[in-house]
């Protein structure tokens, strides 16, 4: 059995890229990390945990894949460009196989977003992930959650609601064709997280997060802390592709309450909308305006007529039934 | 129940420090850290597990404590000064007398070593704690494994096999008489990361590593990365005080293997002897010289007459036994 430093050495030890954001990288008792001159360093980290984030048994390479890109999912809604990450890793046992693959998916999308695995902690336990990542943004370009103002437009990336759909299936709350399914397994467990157009709408949105717990829930976070309340008309949402087979209610239940979508949603004041148009084109991701934000607190959704649809936010808490 | 958003309100959200490195802190996508000019970022990360790391049932103040004392210990190795950190917990329950208890010595830390919680994450899962800390260096004044020479002088701080000795006797290896076992305890539970003294080492120290495996396998680091070896004075080496009552052969393994002590080894010119001893008394932690470093590769142990011992490393490796 290779011991713990074999291990690291074999899947997760790579020399800092020269000329990169790493002055040194895993094997001391810190990595030290370059920042761009002027600029902040952005900091997100998130736990995967099996049994509660993803099933018993999931892919490795797709876990490796997810756990990277949730977390850069974080740093596009900041409008950070990525630099490097940490990952402390609990395993159960050192099973080797299960490293290749993991470490397979994890590099090829640090590699895909030219981030460097900056140190770790491997060790046993449960089954635990643990990513945090460091990106860099000019102070007065980060897009921050609290600036949003009233009479700015809410824009979503991508579409919604595919996620929550192959989760409904792999709970067998509902059952799908084959190549429906994989449709939609593919968003759930390869998110792809929107860096480009985080980076491309700096200067532009006035506030954006990203949606992991559900539209909702999460454009409410932006509401709270920016003191604004928003009109949704659901009928301007991008449903996923994969939804098309579903009910009205169901498309508008998956799309705004979902979760998993790693899309963007931010707000840009309206004279904006042909700079954020001509961004997200420059990023390659198709973006909808779906809202307006209003001085009034609250979170209204309605049709495309303007009828108020009683639609909740069912935001994401991992102890609310506990 | 309170909600998870509740839960961090309450005991983890602390606004930033006005003047401070957050620009902003807990509650948004990112937390964005401002960097001292011309300075680098260290990071580090480490994972605690239930089981593992801790016994089930372990005080959670105590805790709080040493999950950051252990991160900000490698802060300390690296001459880095602490500027904040990101906490990921993962909780069986959502048990509040837990986190407030958890908080109280987490924070106490923190605020000892005036620095800033970042951010972090909750959810549900198996006992599981990631801390991921952020410190400051300039580039040439960074203590690192690999600038170690031969001839330098290895010296190590405080004092090493306590936390090993009360390891021993909850393991119930051997019985302690109860103020001898308080002593221990506090040892390997409330480790002081040596921050001090590693600030006052930059420029000073040509390598250091902090004592967390056990001395022989963590200055085993810094031969390798140095490519020197080492002769260690068993006899000089500075025993834990609740050691004396233990046989010289278990003083010397518990010292020179027993981990869990968070001191710092550290290896500086001969010239520099003065400036260390100096450097100690201004951080107020004794340092003791205990061996030479080597042109030849590999760590040998002798007594103070330069007879061999057969002592070896017995570095950590969580799966050694798997």
């Amino acid at each position: 059995m290779p011991s713990e430093f074999d291990l690291i050495a074999r899947y997760f030890t790579r020399a800092p890229r020269t000329g990169g954001p790493l002055m040194l990288g895993v094997g001391d008792d810190c990595a030290l990390l370059v920042p761009a001159s002027g600029e902040l360093i952005a900091i997100s980290t998130d736990m995967l945990v099996e049994g509660w984030h993803f099933f018993a048994g999931a892919d490795p390479e797709a876990l490796g894949h997810k756990a990277l890109a949730v977390n850069l999912s974080d740093l596009a809604a900041m409008g950070a460009r990525p630099l490097a990450f940490t990952l402390a890793l609990a395993l159960p046992v050192a099973d080797e196989a299960w490293l290749a693959s993991f470490s397979r998916g994890l590099l090829a999308l640090a590699d895909a977003h030219n981030i460097e695995l900056a140190g770790g902690d491997t060790t046993r336990g449960p089954l635990n992930l643990c990513i945090t990542v460091f990106g860099s943004v000019p102070a007065e370009q980060a897009l921050r959650r609290d600036s949003a103002q009233a009479e700015d437009e809410v824009w979503v990336s991508g579409t919604l609601g595919d996620a929550r759909l192959a989760l409904a299936a792999m709970q067998q709350q509902l059952t799908l064709a084959p190549e429906i399914l994989d449709a939609a397994l593919k968003r759930l467990h390869r998110p792809e997280p929107r860096v480009a157009l985080g980076l491309a709408l700096r200067g532009m949105a006035s506030a954006a997060i990203d949606v992991s717990d559900g539209l909702l829930g999460d454009l409410g976070h932006i509401l709270e802390r920016s003191g604004v309340g928003a009109i949704i008309d659901a009928d301007a949402l991008p449903f996923g592709s994969v939804l098309s087979h579903q009910s009205i209610e169901r498309r508008r239940e998956f799309a705004l309450n979902g979760g998993d979508d790693y899309e963007l949603c931010f707000t840009a004041p309206i004279h904006q909308r042909p700079a954020v148009l001509a961004a997200a084109q420059q990023a390659g991701v198709p973006v909808t305006r779906i809202g307006l934000l209003t001085k009034e607190p609250g979170l209204q959704v309605t049709d495309c007529n303007g009828l108020a649809l009683s639609m909740r936010s069912r935001s994401f808490d991992h102890f609310a039934n506990s």
